[in-house]
Parts: C-alpha cells; structure tokens; sequence
C-alpha cells in the first residue's frame, strides 16, 4: 500500500525535513506541497539540495484539491495558523499530524497566556491526541488528529517519564536544563539568530517563561496524576541540530533504589521502544550520536540526592518531523519505524 | 616601577594567554619563558601569532637565573608539576602564582583522591591563599604564594557568593549546570578534542566527579560556615573560549526576598568589583559578551521555588590567566585592572 | 536479489558511511565487519548512533569467512594496508571496491613518490578501474577492482571534464583552489585537527604537494590525451564534511564560447548523469545543498579570460562511500540511485 | 598629548571595533559617539560587553558639539552614507579616516557602477588619501581625509605589491581566491546570514562581480603604471574574522628567480613594517594568527608557472577599524603601533 501525502508548510525548517524524510519512506508518495507564499515556487528551487529528488511546484493550498489528490496532511505550519485550517481538512475525512503547538495544550487558558492568541478551534482541542507514541500509542492509532508535541517535551518527557510513572521522585523537584542547536528557532530572520551572534556563544533565554514549559507539565501532571510544576532553563547551542537536556530530581525517601539499577530500570521501561535507547551506567548521551536519527538516548545516574537524567534527541526529527511520520505510520498501521531507520 | 616576569609552562593554553595579557601591562617585562621541551624554542616560531611582538627564547627551567632575570614567577604548568617547583622559588625569595591545582585544596587527602597523586608540598598548602580576588583580596595582598582558582569554581564561586554569604538558601540544594569551551581541556591531543567530535556535537561528562567540584564545595563550606555539598554537571561546548553556568538554589523559607530585588542584592555585594557585572532584572550573562575579557557576567532570576543563577566568564582569562595577572596587580600593589580593561 | 557485503575497515570514517548507507540499501545485507583492533568489538558500542540498527560485531579480518559470507567486498582501509589484501580478496572471486589511494594511479612510480612507499601489488594497478562512473561507467560494470576515486579529485574531475572534452580551455592554465571540511582527514588524532585549531580557523596546506594532484592530472591527460599538469591549493575548513572546488581556467583563443551558453554546455555533457547537477546561469554551488548526499553540484562563469568553475561534493559521500556504493550498484547490475537517493 | 575622539557610526561592527581598538590606545580619549538611531543609547546596554570600560551615550550627529569635544573623527557608516558628512566635517577643521567605500575609488564612474549610487562629492575624492600605510604612508602624514582601504583589497595588496613593483608576474594572470569570515558583511539581519544558513556550509558569492574588484585594480594599475585587470572570487567562510586570500600569478619569462628567494625578496620589501609578516619559505600564514590583530602575514611559493602568494588578516583589524586607527596614529605624529600590538 502507498499513501498518498500532503505537505502543508512545505518550505519552512519542519517541512524541509519532512519532505526529506518521506522521500526515502517505502510507503508513501508526496502528492502536493503547500506554503503561504503567493507566487508557485518549484521545490527544488527554493532548497536546490532537493533537484533531482522532487520536482513538485509548491503553492497555496487549495482545500479542493486535497480532496483526490491526498489521504493524509501533515501540518508544517507556524502556531496560531495551524488552528485555521485543521476543521475545514478534517471535514474533507482526511487524518491529519500537526506539528504546530495549537493542539497540544488541552487547556485554552494555558495556550492563550503562552502563545498570546485566543484559541479558535477548540472543539478540535478535545479530539487531538498528544502525539508522543510511547506514551500515548494506543490512542494514536485511531486518531484523526495527532498534535506533534515539542521538542523540548519530547526529550523531557522520555527523560522524565519512568522516574514520574514509577513513582521515584519528589514531583516538586523537577529542574529541565535544556540546550538547543538553532534549528529549533525555524528560519526566523532575526539578529539573535545571526551566525555572528550564536557562533562562539552560548546563552540561556525565556529563563522559565517558555511555551514548552507548560506543555511538560501538563504530560507529567497526567502521569502522576498530580499537578507538576517544573523549572525550565533553555539555552541556545552554537550548532545546527539536537537538544540535551539535563534533568535534576530529588529522589523520593522511601525510593529503595540502588544507583547501579537506574539503567536497568530505565532499559525496562523502554524495552520495546525502538526509538529509545539507554546508555549503560556510567556513560551518557550525546548530541552527535542522535543528530540525523529519530532516536532518543538517555542515560542515567544518582549522585546521593538527585537522580540526574542526561537525554538528547534531534529536534528536527524525533523533536518534530521524525515523529510526525512516526505518528503517520502508527496512524496507517504501517511498521513504525518505516522510513525512519 | 615595571617588574621582570617570568612564565613557567609558556607554550600551554594559559602560558600563552599570560604573554599575550603581559605583553600589554605596563607594569611588566617578561624576562624569562620556560618550557619542559628538551630543545630551546623561540616562542614566536611556537606561537606565530607573537612575531613581531616578542622574540625570547623558551627553554627549560633554570633556577640559578630566575634570581637575577625575574622578580616574579607565573607558574602554568599541568597539575601535579608546580608542587615540585614551587618550594624551589619560595626559596629564591620570588612571589609566585600557580595557576595549576596543586595549591587549591586545603586538605591533601582530597586533592589526592580527586587527582589521584599524593601531595609533595604539604607544607606550603598551607601557605598558599587562594586567588580568588573578589572574596580572598585582603590575604592575597601579602601573600607569597597564591592558587590561581579553577575556571568552573571561579565561575560558580562568584555566582553563589552572596546568596551563601547572605544565608538567602538551602544550603543542600545547591546543582550547577556547567558549560565549558574546548580551550578548558588545555591542548591535549585526544581522540575526545578532534574537531569532528567537538563541532555540532555537546555532551556532559565527568558527572558529578569532576575536580573542580570539591574545590567548590571547599570555599563555600568556609562561607558558611557549613559543609556544602554540591551536584555539579559539566558539559563541553563547541567553541573555543567561555563558560556558562546555570545554577540552581532552592529559597530558605525565611528568605524575605522580592523577586525584583535579586539583582539589587548582587549589585550591592559586587558594588565595589570592576570585574563583575551584574545584569538588570530580567537580562542574562552570554558567552559572548565576556569572552576575550577578566569580567564575571552574573544575571539572578527567582522562579518561586528556586533561585536561578547564571554566570558566565572567559576560562582562559578571568578562569585562568586574566585572574592570575589580577592577583599579581594585588601582590605588587599595581591598580587591579592594570593590563585587564 | 539481496547480496552479502562484508565492510573492512569498518571503524573509520569511511567505514562508517558506508555503514550508515548500506544498512538503508534494499538490495545488501551488511553480513561481516573487520578492523584491524585487536580485540573484537561490537559496532554499535564503537558507534553508538548505530545502536537498534546493526549488531554486528567487528573483529579482524579471517579470509577464509568471507568465501561463503560476503559476495562482495568494500575496503575502507588506509592507504598502503589495501595493497596487501586485494590479491587475496581477488583470488576467492569476489568483487571488491577500495576506497583507499592504493589501486587510483596507474604509475607505481608516482604513487611510490606521493605516498612513500613501494607498490606491492602491480600486477592488480593493471587491471583496476578508476571509479568515477560519470566517465568510466562502461569499463566499471565489468570490473572486479575499483579504485574509488580520492575526494578532491572527484570533484575536480566533474568540474573539468567538459572543458578538456570539448577542448574549450588552455589545458596548462588549470588552477584548483579546494577547500575541504576535517572528516577529509580521517580521523588522525594529531594537533592540526583539534578543535582548538581548526575552529575559527582557515588555512592552506600541502601547497602544491598534495597526493590527490597527480590523480587528477592522471585522469585528464587521459581525457585530453595531452601530459597536464597542474596547480593545487588545498585548503582546511572549520566544518565536518564537504568541499568546495574553485577552478580557473583559460580559455582557448578559438573557444566560440558565449559566456550565457556554459551552464547549457555543461547540462548536455551531464544530462544522463542524476548525481550531477549543475546550476542556472549566475548561480554557485554551496557545501550545504550536497552535505549528507551523493550529488555533484557544478556552476560556471566565464569572466573574459577565464572560465571559473565552482563544485562541490561531500567528501564523505560522492568523494568517498557514496561513491562505492554507486560503484558497487553498476557492478551489480542495481540501478546505479539505490540506496543513494 | 592626547587626543579627544569621536566615533560616528559607533554601533556597528568597525565602531564596535574602533571602540575596543581605542579603550586601550594611550594616546586617545573618546569623547563622542553617534549612530543614527533615533533614540539616545548607552553604549554599554548596547554592546554589553563594554560595561565597566566606558558609560557614553551614542546618539544622533551634531556637528556643532564636534567642534569642541573632537579633535578627531572616525567614520564607521554604511557606503553611501559618509559622503553626505565629510564635507561638514572638514569644514570644521577636524582630520577624518573614512571607513567606508566612499573615498576609495578615484574614478567616481567607477565608484556609481559598483555601488549604484550618484557620487555627492566629488571634489574630497580627489583629496583623498588612500590609507594603506604600507604603500602611500608618506602621503598619509600630511592627509585631512583618508580613505580606509576595504579588507578584501588590504589583504590582496599587500600581497601582490612586492611581485607588481618589481615586475616578476604577468600583470593580465592575476587571479585572486578570497575567503572572508562573516563579520565581513556588517551586522545585516538577512537570510544569508543567519547561523543556521552559514554554520556548516562555504560558498562563492558575487563571483568576479564584487566592489571590492576595482580597488584592487585601482591601485595595482598606479603601482605598476599599467591598467591591470583581475579576477576575484569572495567566500563566505563560516568562522567570525579574518580573510584567507590565495592568489595565483603567473611568472613572467625573464623573472630570474630562484623559488627559495622568494621569501626574501618579500621580507626586504617589507622589512620595515612593523604590521607585515613574512612567513618562511615552505610555511603559509593562517587565519589563527592574525585573528584579534593588527598584522598581515603572507607566504609565498613558485610551483614553477605560477607565483601563489597567500595572505591572512583580520578583517575587522588590519581590514579595517586597526587600519583605522594606524592611520590616525600617522596622520597625529604617534607610534604608527600605538594601540595596536
């Protein structure tokens, strides 16, 4: 079986990376690309890395069309446009990944005071699965709409998820020190992205007031089924692709844990997770051996009185596009990790 | 007054920081470079980048001429080396600054464990104060032999003092986030520091066991007057000179602290220092911002539970070599910034 | 048809792109992996980006395995150590591709000059194709040795041989300014190529000396039947992979060239080429369009006197295992694209 | 003596250097700095990394208060923009280093092709001087207004001038490979730019088109006193300063030159200049060592046809604000290095 795909947002950094991805997917053909630009623009074009690959014009999404022409949408768009369109392409029956934030908060409140726009699609808010597959893989697959979490809570959440599940740590505790390559900005044509301004620099910025912050919590207070609050510092790193995290928690009294069976713990609950990877005790992830892949690895240690988990994902990728065709296979019942190996 | 200078350990990473600091000061003639290569080296052929600046021989260490050529001794040389020095020089009557850690803990048996040699110099361990201006100036000022810090622990030393002079937190609590450029490493030639490895990649190592921890907790415990232990995670950037830290510091509950008054409070305690600045309510430290200079960047931010503090300074200068020449301005009654601004 | 391959030489940085491509090739199973480690090593633990895709483990290579478990092998071996092992190779019957320089020049004498060592193996010089397959395509289907081309001359190659072909150009005018990301060095650990000496720097080396000259000059006095020499400059970029050629030549005087029909000229040369792409009029080249890919990108201008052609490959991939494996898709009757695309 | 000096343009990349550059020049107090913003600005919130050095205020030129507080003005403004304010600013008696392009080219049809804009005035053109110190430094003593030479031309001069004087090469084979760190370009917010665009890649821009080509040939044209035309091809290195040029240069027949002289003839040329450096024979200049310095280093070698002459600077130093300032320095009677070393 080959399904047939659309690419809306087709020429920001997300849908570069998705185009690039489907393209080497046995089971699926690109079909049509979509931006807001108002003149066609010929793909391999606007990334000249794309000629003799594809050679699909890009242009402004027309609703009719999508209806013959596709059986599945990603949604590469910026937040806040997202929510325009997702009712009127569900309406046309087609499944849809959105790799916006606009569905991934489920309270409107919380979306509004962090991306400072009302919400205009809630009933949709209610229907959209958090697209995290190994944690919410059940629901994904019957899903019409999966909203393709962050990349920032997708490392942390992975990072977090069995310490927070089994009940290890003070839930008070929780401290995200979180490191980005640029890419995680999009193409924004700002002076704080300017290659003088990142190369040989280092800096933190929204010091605990970013947007990824609540989304974390809103996953991590359903885990533990109690209200989280988390510190989150991110920086931006001077290199292209890949988020580090370094995550900081107080171990729980009562936690009969010794330091040497982290690893294993971690290695348990993930054991049929193809995408995550732990490190044996004593060693930890890093950025290079991630970037490119969909990968997530962690690895774990406990100094006393923190349990410190170091993880490292692509951002591009299992932090965006990557999972969102992850989502799409787990969606089409193709093997999940189908073009993604 | 000009004083004759001599830098022992010429050709590392800090040595050639020093003659490029000292070349500027006009206080001071570098008299004397030495180095432990069998051969005679013109340190210009060593660093082309001094033609025309400096033309002196580097050779290997010659006691018997350091009386006459040098009123004062650098020493930067690898750990483990100085304290078989360093009794030889006191001995000539020559003040001196080690740049290295062999000085820097109190306790032998911890510099011992934490790098893995036994002490050769008790005896002046006990002399030795340590150079961290800003905390340690008025013993520094007669000081005969002064431990030039590590660049983390200047960094996090700085960025905690008030907070633990001030009894503003718990003192448990304390987890420091540190990042690092490769020039941290010296000019070993590791697979670890090839660029292929260094360049889009980052990673933690060395956690929570670093060396520089223990000297930390050391100056903190004296603070306090408590014991202090700390969780400290460094990583590597990749770029070439700056570290960044971001710490973490759990309130005291009686801490009667505004939110708006953290950089207020800084701003006191520095009021008097030239090399540490303290950025406005809301603004942070970048790598950028101080690297090629002595300053101490310090931003404060105060989430509810935690007090987040980020720091940042040049590890070749203000972490090294810009800290040594501003203890020998002190030990020589120069201005302090004298060559620094 | 699926065939087995056995990579020897598995554990440097050709090794591992040939790796990284072949475990996505439909038609290979990477069944054996040797290095010339003493010990055996698992693949995955030397690169731990290749954990939960391949589980092999690398030992030393035992010929006599290969009789029944590779139908084809690559050698990414040093230069030198190839020349031992391809007789042997051969005289099981297998197919082999080397990537090394040991098999590229067909002088022994010039190889004995610009690799210092004596020619071990003449007999096989004779009878192996160079693997260029934009000009070779027909002798490399029936090979059984390839000597896959050095980086520098694939991309000079491509970007010379219409000129010389056509014979547009004064052949002892060819000026090659090249420029190369570190990963052309292999993975050396030696001070040259530490990340302290290679960021923020730029530097020429190996100026008119370089290894890679004679083969490019080898392949274009065969294309133009004329004894070419030479002038090349290779130079040292601060980035991972790629390189950028710029080449200027002088135009014949009888050349009825206009300079707006180049681009066109170099099209019709390549039109059957996928691999080879050139650009608009008016329009260059750049690293990042190839990085990561198997493309040759190629622009052209005539400046008056000069033709200046501009190309760029990455290194690792058309300069090196891209290559191979698009060597070993025509000797195996694979589309000449699979698993490259 | 010291001298009272302003800075118009003292926000952009040369004030922000001219700035540094001066903050430790002995012989200078800086008095005023301008931009065009509308509102006042602190310096130091501007450029953060000047706190605690210097507390002016930058704001909008007003030529009458110049009169007073300035015995001396540097123009760091775009092209186009200083031609508007030097006739006012001579006028009020005060000597002016032009850092832009407007001085530079003598030929004002020159100067409206390359830069597509009407000349203002023409009269200062001709009283320009031309400010490589190397080449015109008499002329320099005695100028009211000079024009700083551009950074690609700096480094191409001073290059090729000891082989165009004393007539070794072929003066129509000029052919000049430049590569530019970014900081090049100023602080343009454009795509181009970004980090994301620049980090990992290398490309050619504004092939053979550049306006920095006619400069090189204007002044090669009067030191050979034939009308030379070049080629020059820019690179976009993905580093923050310095400029690499490799030039190639045919020997002329009658050049009795022996290959290991070339060295030589090229330290006697230079042999009293103190920012000239003349690698020796076998050795080639790098980025590294002219980085953050006022030198140019050069190396040269003869492959037989062709003279490669290759030569570094920084940019911002030599190609720029430290020219500046070494031109102030001899048109005020100080040590042409003051400042400088």
């Amino acid at each position: 079986m080959v399904i047939n795909v659309g690419v809306v947002g087709a020429t920001g950094h997300t849908g570069e990376e998705l185009i690039d991805i489907l393209l080497g997917h046995p089971g699926v053909r690109i079909t049509k690309l979509y931006n807001t630009s108002a003149e066609p623009q010929i793909i391999s074009e606007v990334f000249p890395k794309f000629k003799n690959r594809i050679d699909l014009v890009c242009k402004k999404l027309d609703l009719s069309e999508i209806s013959d022409a596709c059986d599945f949408i990603f949604l590469a768009l910026p937040h806040t446009v997202s929510m325009g369109l997702v009712p009127k392409i569900l309406k046309l029956g087609k499944k849809v990944v959105d790799l916006s934030a606009d569905y991934r908060l489920e309270d409107a409140r919380i979306y509004e005071k962090f991306y400072s726009i009302k919400h205009k699609d809630k009933p949709h808010l209610k229907e959209a699965i958090y697209g995290l597959p190994e944690i919410y893989r059940a629901k994904i697959k019957d899903a019409k709409l999966v909203a393709n979490p962050g990349c920032y809570p997708t490392c942390a959440l992975l990072a977090l998820a069995p310490l927070v599940a089994l009940n290890l740590v003070e839930l008070d505790s929780i401290i995200i020190d979180a490191k980005s390559g640029v890419s995680g900005a999009g193409k924004k044509i700002a002076k704080d992205f300017l290659f003088s301004e990142v190369n040989e620099d280092f800096r933190a910025y929204k010091v605990n007031t970013h947007q990824h912050m609540p989304e974390i919590e809103q996953v991590l207070s359903k885990l533990s089924g109690k209200k989280i609050k988390v510190t989150f510092v991110p920086h931006l790193l001077p290199l292209n692709r890949g988020i580090l995290e370094t995550i900081y928690v107080k171990k729980t009294k009562h936690a009969e844990l010794k330091a040497q069976d982290l690893a294993g713990l971690y290695s348990k609950f993930y054991k049929k997770e193809i995408f995550v990877r732990i490190r044996k005790d004593g060693e930890f992830p890093r950025i290079k051996d991630v970037a490119g892949t969909n990968f997530c690895d962690i690895g774990v240690k406990d100094d006393g009185v923190n349990i410190i988990v170091i993880a490292a994902i692509d951002n591009l990728l299992k932090g965006a596009s990557g999972q969102a065709v992850q989502n799409m296979n787990i969606m089409n019942k193709f093997p999940e990790h189908l073009g993604l190996l």
